[in-house]
């Protein structure tokens, strides 16, 4: 009565391990020689990988953008999750100026319920701050969410001042929570738009240049001075400046505890991209902008060193058509956001692993262990070890394929990697035991994916 | 009819010369030898240094402090300035919130006028922003005052958000002017100092800690990166940590005009003075703070490598007894300032010349050479060659003594180098060609100082 | 006819798991639940944790110095290391001047041969280079010894310079070997000791000052610099200066291969030691020598960033009585050394793991995982995965001791850490799935070590 | 009987002063107004800048290089100097392996004597080190050559060892002289030189590969180390590679005494060359080679910062035709070095100065001011204040002429500036107050140059 995988490699996070693995209910069982039982079903993985299953903490499904919301919601993006070997999905609830955080919260168990394909948990971004919202925070904290987003960016709109972000940190530090932080200098951004727009620099291919690497690294600087000044842990979102990564390892040094998240698309693409015609340019459009190459370089190369903890999407899809279009003549109305929940292992694969670049304990790690273990779903999630949760992707590391929107479960008119050339692909993927997507195709006739409550963040935990 | 200084050395800014030096009128005529002609009067100057006058570019004479003003004002304060070898100050004039620009400078010539020993020139400080201040600015930087200050911290009071200093910082830029900052983190002031009132640390022993190194280093490292997008110029106040060099010497490296300024507190104070009993310990709350021996080492290994352009006074005097006093029980009620103009001069020739920290050449830079320079005054102050004005301080650079508050010529109740032996004393100081101090005495019936227009800073004029 | 350890927790490279492990034969069988099969042995594991057997890789055993030999040979050395949960040790085999390397291995073979009670493996330390060497490398390699070492330092000794070293780095580079460097500038040493000579200071006081921290960094930057040059990885051995790791890191960001190895010394102990009375400061002279506070944080700190691979011990033991008193009257004659391999690993645990200062993965990487993927040992040593070798510790993680060299079994007549209170003990050690050491004792008649060829280094294998 | 220039700028190190400037005999008398005595000449000097005479303190004239010498001698070389505003040049004498270092300076003053048409001085290069060349140090020091170079290069040729250079650091340090470094690593470029010679790559093309910019930064590195275990000075000559500042910069900031010196040639041209037929290649041959656009990009940064101290030549010069073929088919046995001394005052007056990239008091500083100082030679040198020597340039600095080899002094068949169009020329050239130079010609029967003893180093003297 539990399933064996045979004959493959399990990837565990310190290194690949020839041997048998066995589920036993919705857990893994053991890992090793002989292990199948009577009525076991057996898998046989000859020449495949067994990945323990994705862990996305970045994804934004179904979130409401002015006069329309994401492409996609929390049932087309959890099966692209799962059609990209991603088996658990952190979502950024978000609390917006005037409601409560637990408005914020309940809206999107509302937005999410019974809908979701694979396994889901939530942050919460707080876009205001005061006497109210703070005194909520504990309790959220204790009902499975730990883990708060604030905004230095979006002048008017998200962005705080950093009196609040410190407050913040404080608050969280006591309660075992952690701030994630999304860092660009608004001020500054608002400045160099409003040049472009005197300049009438305000097509897609200006886009950047609103958004240079300094806006982002100042911003760190700031936010891993204010982190130190509390002593809180700090996770920094998306970075995609190489200099971010200079003021990371400097507060690293002195002390620091400092997780660094980027995302596929700021490995994989860059500036050169907005150059494209302004129809094609606009796709890319996302904050902080997609960078040089010396940029991408330094990424995977920190990648490489162990420094980048997390690879993630930031998957907030608009359409072409209908939401990426309202900006054709101005890119500051240009909805920001990519999808790539669905792409994510494979590329990472791919251009990773593959070409030599990160090995495959790098590769667990960004994707599915480190990330459970910063938000505390480890070890249920992100690794194979007994006792962990049965979420097993099949992974054929020869199989080669190109990635074409229009076989997408995605619910998207495009795809940012369309043509791209990919080597590995997910076969069959498993959640807590249970097979859910083979062949391209999501099985069975209800979303299976439970929500989840996480731990708040200990030391090394 | 000319006035003939014999036998002394010259302190040119690049280096002493041995030589004779005629005033003819106000004005340098000649150094050489021979100089003397009929109807001249000699002043014998064996053994002497003849020094620039002192050109102190940060002072706050006559400020407005809640429910008083500083001790000095500047009948007083320019009496200190000369008694300390200084003929020229450039005072922060302030428009305070609600103000016209208009109105805080001419409230400044309100209280300046006729009363100044020595010349006198404005910066004007701006603590709002809006669109008609900023209409006014190309007019004032027309009449003569091209640097204006603005503040990073006093949240609430000064402190402006980066939107309205980059903006400021541009209209500057293409004003041939220059924007002056105050760096501090106002908001991690506020939090610091609110972490300390809450454990109930309120004596003057916590004030450093309501304002840690990186409380501006921070700052420091945001301005600098806004100027580098702005492509505009820009002048630190008061250096006070050595970190905040580092982000300096980063982005001189990386092409950006700074200007650092340290007074001469932080090159000889350091926190220790806080740990003394409360009555002693408020007489040096200032902001920002003494710091550490580590970070004073650090501001004379820059001094001395000729990284710190000037070392300036911020002198803003309080008094013990009915200033200093109100914040007896409360830090964050303490008036900050320091007195300094009487002392700069003397100070840092006896602790950097005469003991071998820097060169004579560097004194002469940062004490008047350099503020000359970058403030629109040179060569008419800050050296002493053909043409410039007859400042000249008569230095003996053996002469020993004590400081001593009792003897003072400022207006204030205490010296924070109380007690301090000095090699080198200002025996007389010409201003324009006429003798103005001797002996410890101003000369003359009347204030000889006169206001001075300054022109906008250029590359390297 | 397997052995299962039953309700511990299994310390793998990358997390704890609560599981069972089962060997069969010499081989890890499996982990899991529900593993024991008829006729198995049972260990129980309550409140232990089972370690992978300990990796030390880099010992001096039976090592010429002079006159004398080290005090430890292998049979004393190895019975030691398995004492301190160490089951596999590389010890440097050393081509004296004058000698082939062939002969070199086969004196190390000759030494070691049946005395081993821990696994064990070379390196070969080759002390002078010529054609005749240069042509022997490539057999030595492919008889399992593909690491070597190289001296910057004991000049007309063992020192080499930077033409050999580089050409050593290009043949291991292209025969897939790995270059272990003692980097500390040998002309340096020699200059400063000669100034201390004449100065008469030649007490065991003065023994750093013979090697400052920028005798080892600047040969650890020209070494990184060769490196980079010759594109070959590198393995920089003992580094106990904090500023070899800035050299380090910026390689490492710059894409060089580099493999940092410190030693436990460099992190328990301090120069202080050397300020002990002549005859107990002999006891703590090595080279490099033991450093200040501020090192042992910082080699602390990139430890548990991760960026020291290796914690060794560099094992080399004299007695105070007839070897190290030799230098005393003159610190150059003291033979330099430390034992360490029977205190590593429950120091490490002690200070580290149960000191909160690293996580109990990073004490399995740096003591058994990655020592073993450096050096062609990896999965077959430093895990316990299935497949991997037997070499279990069972570790008992509560138990509070203390250090007495009266009771251990590595021959030398001190312990550096005698008196240090302990928190973690080694309770028995399974050698390839045989109980060898328990409570204290190693057991059965025969040395049950054997010798291991290695495999050449690949990317990330 | 005096000479009164009038009308002009005088160019101090520390700013231009629009004032006459009046020498009597040998020296300059006085500067200011009015200044003309009965029997004067006066110079007319309106829209002319009057720079003080060029001291160039790296020249090799008559230099032995294997089958021939330098194209230029002391006549050729200083009449060349002279057309290039260039008063003083300091020749580095060389003791060659055998010699002692009484037998090289002698060779140098039988070079040299009777045949300057400038001034000059020499140092002294040490290629070998033995006791009695330790001995003979000094009593050259005591006459007049203070400062000593040695190579850390040209392994078997010219190169030293660590020790070597670090005992003369210390004999220098006490007897106030200064060590002159040529930092490449030797063994370095000696391997990469053998690699490439097995590649076959041989051209000229090559030259730059076989001596990165690393081979210098790390020799750099090292020789600071090694300069502040002695605590002593350092003059690193003709840095070329950006990341050597670094190092400067770094020390600097540890305390360290460093003087950078880099060449005209370092700043203008840059690798690009090398890739020039063959024939044209050659030209360019030198040591360190020609860098990146972005090496050169740096120097001028730290030059525009103060952070270079003297941009001098390294003028060695061989013809095309007869020297630099011999390696038409190796680039290793093409004789290194550019000729430079009749160009460096106008190209870096016409690329520095008038292009905006750095002022004019840089220009003086670093053309004569900084090399007088830091080689004993200033205020005699250097400057023109007051009992200066009348070393003065009349310079046209809107005058636009183009670099032809055809009408150069130099004795050499090429010029590597060709074509190069500068704005601003030396129209004439006073020596000890009497015009040596005008309008293209050498002035006068008898060469004018006088051999100068020079005082030791002081700090800050």
């Amino acid at each position: 009565m539990g399933t064996v995988f045979k004959g493959g490699v399990i990837a565990l996070p310190d290194g690949p391990v020839r041997a048998d693995l066995r589920i036993e209910g919705e857990l893994v069982h053991s890992i090793g020689e002989d292990l199948e039982r009577d009525g076991d079903m057996v898998v046989p993985c000859q020449d495949r990988i067994l990945l323990p299953g994705g862990v996305d903490p970045h994804t934004h499904f179904d979130l409401p953008a002015g006069e329309f919301r994401t492409a996609d919601d929390f049932a087309t993006g959890t099966a692209a999750a799962l059609a990209g070997g991603t088996t658990t999905i952190v979502d950024y609830a978000t609390q917006f100026r005037g409601q409560s955080l637990r408005q914020g919260v309940e809206e999107w168990h509302r937005l999410s319920i019974g809908k979701c394909h694979c396994d889901y948990a939530f942050h919460l971004a707080v876009t205001d701050w005061n006497d109210g919202i703070e005194a909520e925070v504990p309790q959220i904290v204790a009902e499975g969410i730990p883990s708060f987003k604030m905004y230095m960016a979006y002048k008017g709109l998200l962005q705080l001042d950093d009196g609040s972000i410190m407050r913040m940190m404080e608050i969280l530090r006591d309660l075992g929570g952690l701030l994630c932080l999304h860092c660009e200098n608004g001020d500054l951004v608002h400045w160099l738009s409003q040049q472009l727009a005197q300049e009438g620099k305000l097509s897609a291919r200006y886009h950047p240049a609103s958004r240079p690497g300094f806006v982002e690294s100042e911003a760190v600087f700031r936010a891993l001075t204010m982190a130190r000044a509390v002593q809180a842990p700090l996770y920094l979102v998306h970075l995609s400046a190489g200099e971010s990564m200079d003021h990371v390892n400097l507060f690293r040094q002195r002390g620091s505890t400092v997780f660094a998240e980027t995302c596929i698309q700021y490995l994989l693409l860059n500036e050169g991209r907005y150059s494209l015609p302004q129809g094609d340019a606009m796709a890319y459009v996302c904050s902080p902008p997609l960078r040089s190459q010396a940029d991408s370089d330094r990424l995977w190369e920190e990648l490489r060193r162990g420094n980048v903890d997390v690879v993630a999407t930031d998957h907030c899809s608009f359409n072409l058509m209908g939401h990426k279009d309202r900006g054709m003549n101005d890119f500051r109305r240009i909805p920001n956001g990519l999808p790539g929940v669905e792409n994510r292992l494979p590329l990472l694969y791919s251009e990773g692993v593959a070409k030599g670049r990160i090995s495959l304990e790098t590769f667990v790690k960004v994707t599915a262990c480190n990330p459970a273990k910063i938000f505390g779903l480890y070890p249920m999630k992100g690794t194979l070890v007994p006792g962990s949760h049965g979420d097993v992707v099949v992974f054929n590391p020869r199989y080669r394929w190109t990635v074409r929107a229009a076989r997408q479960l995605q619910n998207v008119d495009y795809n940012p990697y369309e043509g791209w050339e990919v080597t590995g692909s997910v076969e069959s993927v498993f959640l807590r035991g249970a097979e859910v997507f083979r062949d391209g195709r999501i099985l069975g006739q209800e979303p299976a994916g439970r929500y989840l409550r996480r731990r708040g963040r200990k030391e090394e935990a």
